[in-house]
């Protein structure tokens, strides 16, 4: 496994590989790898010949209040977890770097950033969209990962995707939980054992939303209010948005049906955690 | 030469092309060509294996109430001429396969369009930049080659090239004017024999800024006053702005130097010309 540093000897490796006809695969991380994120590189690694996953904690997409400073980093153990899961390169580029003096250049994808996370962490998909297009930009791939408990940063990344005609194959990979059903997420590191449990509300609410769901309840504000109430039952809760939407446009909807997305983002203490689900009708076969 | 509508057709020939290992020169344009384009294109015949022009008049680089509809436009000349010159491939796409529905991505360049053009012109650079990172992608080139009578379009473009990390080399080309000065411009053709004669007066303003400054003169303002009286005094002339700034970061001096870029907009009737120069210190040996 080899590991660079530079961007430009990352650009150069990349389109050596393309000129040599190799398939690139990408999983851009922020590091501190858990189990979601190395089966994200599980399904880079089986469409690809060369497996890139990218380490970079991108400070503009971090708001002036925010984690960026206290984010957890632990690179030796990240390497180690890489090699692994057969990872062929990891770009591990330093913030000088990416960002040189006199960078200026944004991008940005406008309305599916109006709902969700957009709403309460302004200029935050910016800064994702801005930092993908240069890792993408830089490693060449055929094909990029990202896992689908950022569920709007996987919109947000295939409208960019689609709009500037990146010709990128982008997959999105299916949420990861503990065995009790939490969301796999490097800032559940930031939660302590009694906050831990709170955590839990999360997943919990999700699952209310879809019970009731199959017992026939298909009115958005009862469904939410339910949710709100089980999240509030639990101690050091705050949340910051439950929303009932359609899954393409992220539009909030008032009645539920099949493939409607019910996304949360909530506070547990000092950390704040996100979950999704999309809505299933009952399997009549089962 | 190949002539391509299709979005899709035009990404996969290039892929192939760069699969078999050819360079791509791109110039982009929007068309009604003139013998400036043609220099372009002969910069870029020299530069790689295949030479792709694009020809597309971009809605969204223009304002609600610019000359998008009025625009001149002649495909079959346009053809002619690019067959002339040893083009390759036309890439001609229609409006609804670059913006289809739910476009929503824009690029944009932020301090660097704070000026000049940007001024007067609020979003145009950012539809410059959105079309050319979709043309970049779409085109794979190696090289693109860009005028330097749009001046400031070329740094913008040098600069989201630069922080995105596109591996791409910006070739800018020199001026290309009449006999009697003007620069050509597609938007010439708007101009009537009396308003021909008034556009005379940027390249004959920017020819008193050179002299002014060999001279001896070095004030920016007394330069400016100069060069306002003289346009002022052919008719049906509007100044937009007439800029004397830094080369790199376009922002205004008060004092000229070697390099000093002195740029100016000017309307004549109904048409907006723009022009400029990098001042020079006189060559001592002629």
């Amino acid at each position: 496994m080899e590991v660079i540093e530079s961007v430009r000897r990352m650009q150069e490796r990349a389109e050596a590989l393309r000129a040599q006809g190799k398939t690139i695969a990408l999983v851009p991380t922020m590091g501190y790898l858990h189990e979601a994120h190395l089966e994200l590189m599980r399904i880079g690694r089986r469409h690809a010949d060369t497996l890139i996953i990218s380490i970079f904690v991108n400070p503009i997409q971090f708001g002036p209040t925010e984690d960026f400073e206290r984010y957890p980093r632990d690179p030796e153990a990240d390497l180690k977890k890489a090699e692994s899961v057969g990872v062929d390169i990891v770009f591990m580029p330093g913030v000088e770097d990416m960002y040189p003096e006199g960078f200026q250049t944004t991008v940005s994808v406008r309305k599916l950033t109006k709902h969700l996370c957009g709403l309460s962490r302004p200029g935050h998909f910016d800064g994702v969209c801005t930092v993908v297009a240069k890792l993408f930009n830089i490693t060449k791939p055929h094909i990029a990962v990202f896992g689908q408990k950022d569920y709007q940063q996987l919109a947000v990344i295939s409208r960019m995707v689609m709009d500037l005609n990146m010709d990128i194959q982008i997959i999105g990979a299916p949420i990861i939980r503990e065995p009790d059903g939490l969301a796999m997420s490097s800032r559940n590191a930031y939660l302590s054992e009694k906050e831990r449990t709170s955590a839990l509300s999360l997943k919990k609410s999700l699952d209310l939303a879809q019970e009731m769901f199959w017992q026939g309840e298909r009115d958005a504000q009862k469904i939410r209010d339910e949710m709100v109430k089980l999240i509030q039952s639990y101690p050091d809760t705050e949340i910051d948005y439950v929303s009932i939407c359609d899954p393409i446009t992220l539009e909030e909807v008032s009645e539920l049906g099949d493939g409607t997305l019910v996304a949360l983002a909530v506070w547990i203490g000092r950390t704040r955690l996100i979950d999704n689900k999309v809505i299933e009708v009952q399997d009549t076969n089962s």
